[in-house]
């Protein structure tokens, strides 16, 4: 990795004034594709409306699997084929309600839905309710507290966070780890408040973990409203909770990431490698989360196609399987990757919804972030800003694993109403706006256009 | 004014670092008080849902000018007062439906929408079509071709540009000078294609005019996608348009702007303006233009009074009246402070949606431009980046007449969306994203509390 390492930093001069102009002409013959022969708003509503959500080790993803394999031949790339990857099954089952009893025995239904990985309730599970404004209070609790109780776990975003993911990342342990930590204490069943900004009836899912050793108890997420109203209510007098699931976990399947690629012409064994995942969860249509980002990606290949672009090195698009509960799409990928001897350069990532751009961060050696800082001015006609160190994105990242200096690039759009809509049943096609959804392909695709010609 | 002008200049050093640490910690508070505690979404929910749709000269334009003056008196500013304001008065009728007649004597039903200022259409009428595609081309075309017909200005928004803004500047003379243009070839009526983004079945309304001398004609907007297909069946052969409306001028009648101020505790004799107009078009609920805009100023100085800022110049909030057809608000308020003898050292507007919020601009001497762009690293961390030379505003426009040298300066959120909406029926409450419409207040103030303090 080293000897390649140095071979870049040798092309880290910056990039000169007669490339800038004749990249500045390029991209705007991107954006203008992108946005008046645009395939993606198109593409992204067959895949929502035809498909619809998919979950790994579900039909659907097969058919997603299926309708992917299908677009990227019918757009002439060098090559398309899948790569093959077991994924765990989980499936929600046909039963998933839940209600608030009051002191006055009055039932109130509210908005649930099992976590991802949940085991079932088996029958109608009924108890007291102990609630945490925190996971931290939780973990401190006296045992004999929590003990035959559902804990509640009612920690909401926090919306003075500029950026909504550090927001999410501050909550984020309430779903994963809230059935461990529950279960330590001897609960029998955790629900938690939606990692939703807004207040409304959406409930949001998302993946959980169990741990050996520790008891595997029900988990489910309220929608925000429901938790503000059981909130209330449990201030104002003793309430029990009801609710029945069930999901459960079948034996891991079979599943493919599917790969499309155009031949580098000068390095044709150096793989730049971009793309989000196929899987989505089973509530909504995974239209931002990660429809759009595959999309992004698929868009980006094509127009560099249409546009006649000749890469120096193989441009890799991936559809990776499994983002949202194992990430096995990625790892596999990584690992067969190193299996083959593969030099893998670059990849890039979208993962963060189809909302207007505002740039690209850097995981990965700061020379890399400088190089992107070089690409600032290009993309300043298009609004984009936010050139920074940062994150990569989850499929993306086992790469890291083999790859040490490997510079992994996380494609940033405005973060706002991302989670509005992620994991919830309103996570939906009519949710996406088109310019934004083609001011994004626009972006990456220009941005894979730089990487291959400066790296 | 130029005595005034030097005295800016002294101030230009730029901020120094104690002032920027002090400054840095003010602006997060904002922050925080906005999106923790603000009022900006519920006052607009009011606004578009207790209040409504508010053109000028309308007793819903009076229920928002009661409202609004309610309001402000419960946030307990220094002063709140009502400035008169002769406003046009313009109603759109009960009658409004159009038809598209093909070849075989098929009736179509299309939506549409009279423009604003348009005369009636006296019963039904029907004629035939000849589509421009620009209005250029309608201007040179033979006074034959056009005489006796209806011509269809059919120039779609340039989906190329990225500020949706200049695409919207583009078009525009095909709905201000539509009627003039096509009238002056014997045209009998003019319909337009709605100056609107996406293809949908929204048609935009908005200000059309008149010319002295020039024949009244009739005019009206078709929805984008009902544009399309007009156009379609004119390709495949001839066709016939039929529409009636009702819409009608009545004479001016009496409006108010609605200020209130925080006094300026070293220079009370020296104003910053701010504000958004409080009228709206008739249909939707003027959500975006300008409810935002008017909350998000609102918002700005609720929060900085209950900070308990101790502002040095006195901060004037306006509620102008009539942006939309005929500026009468904004115009009055220049006359006025000129009567007055009132000192205006800078104006700000926000008339650009209650979107992601992304910079300002400053319409003004380029030491203006550089003031603001002082700003910026403060801006940073909320993602605000783009502090440039631009637009204002149309209602604080006017003060440039008496105050030549004054800086105006527009608020400038990310603009994707906003066509989607404008002058539509779709321009409601549910599509003004609650974290969008609170950054945006939070810029505004920290905007104004930075001018303010270093002007």
């Amino acid at each position: 990795m080293n000897k390649l390492f140095i071979s870049y930093l040798i092309c880290f001069a910056g990039i000169n004034l007669h490339a800038q102009q004749e990249d500045s002409v390029f991209i705007r013959t991107i954006y203008n594709e992108a946005l008046s022969k645009g395939h993606a708003y198109e593409n992204l509503r067959s895949l929502c409306k035809d498909v619809g959500p998919r979950l790994s080790g579900s039909s659907q993803a097969q058919m997603a699997v299926e309708w992917s394999e299908r677009l990227m031949k019918s757009y002439k790339f060098d090559s398309v084929y899948l790569q093959k990857v077991m994924v765990p099954h989980w499936e929600r089952g046909t039963k998933e309600s839940g209600w608030i009893k009051t002191n006055d025995g009055k039932l109130i239904p509210i908005n649930l839905l099992a976590l991802g990985g949940s085991i079932g309730t088996n029958g109608l599970l009924s108890g007291e309710i102990i609630e945490f404004s925190h996971i931290d209070l939780l973990k401190k609790a006296p045992k004999k507290e929590v003990e035959g109780k559902i804990v509640f776990l009612n920690q909401p975003m926090d919306e003075q966070q500029i950026s909504t993911f550090k927001a999410y990342g501050g909550c984020y342990a309430i779903r994963g780890q809230g059935a461990v930590e529950s279960a330590k204490l001897g609960a029998k069943a955790v629900i938690i408040r939606s990692l939703g900004m807004p207040i409304d009836d959406h409930p949001h899912t998302g993946s959980m973990q169990y741990e050996e050793n520790v008891n595997r108890i029900p988990a489910a997420a309220l929608s925000t409203a429901d938790a503000q109203q059981l909130h209330e209510l449990i201030e104002s007098g003793k309430v029990t909770f009801l609710f029945e699931m069930d999901c459960r976990v079948y034996p891991d399947e079979p599943s493919f990431n599917v790969i499309a690629e155009l031949k580098g012409k000068i390095h044709p064994n150096k793989l730049i490698t971009f793309g989000g995942h196929l899987d989505s969860w089973d509530t909504g249509e995974g239209a931002h989360d990660d429809g759009a980002g595959v999309i992004h990606c698929l868009e980006t290949l094509r127009i560099l196609n249409v546009l006649n672009y000749q890469p120096k090195h193989t441009l890799r698009l991936v559809f990776f399987m499994n983002e949202e509960n194992g990430n096995k799409g990625g790892k596999t990928y990584a690992e067969v990757a190193k299996q083959k001897g593969e030099i893998h350069i670059a990849a890039v990532e979208s993962d963060r919804g189809g909302f207007s751009p505002r740039g690209f961060h850097c995981d990965g050696p700061s020379e890399f972030v400088k190089l992107i800082q070089s690409f600032e001015p290009l993309f300043k006609p298009y609004d984009l800003h936010d050139f920074d160190k940062g994150y990569g994105g989850v499929d993306i990242g086992p790469l890291k694993t083999y790859y040490t200096d490997i510079p992994l690039f996380g494609f940033v759009p405005d973060s706002q109403r991302y989670f509005d809509f992620h994991h919830a049943p309103s996570d939906v096609f009519e949710n996406v706006n088109k310019r934004e959804l083609e001011l994004g392909a626009a972006s990456i695709c220009s941005f894979i256009y730089l990487l291959d010609k400066h790296l």
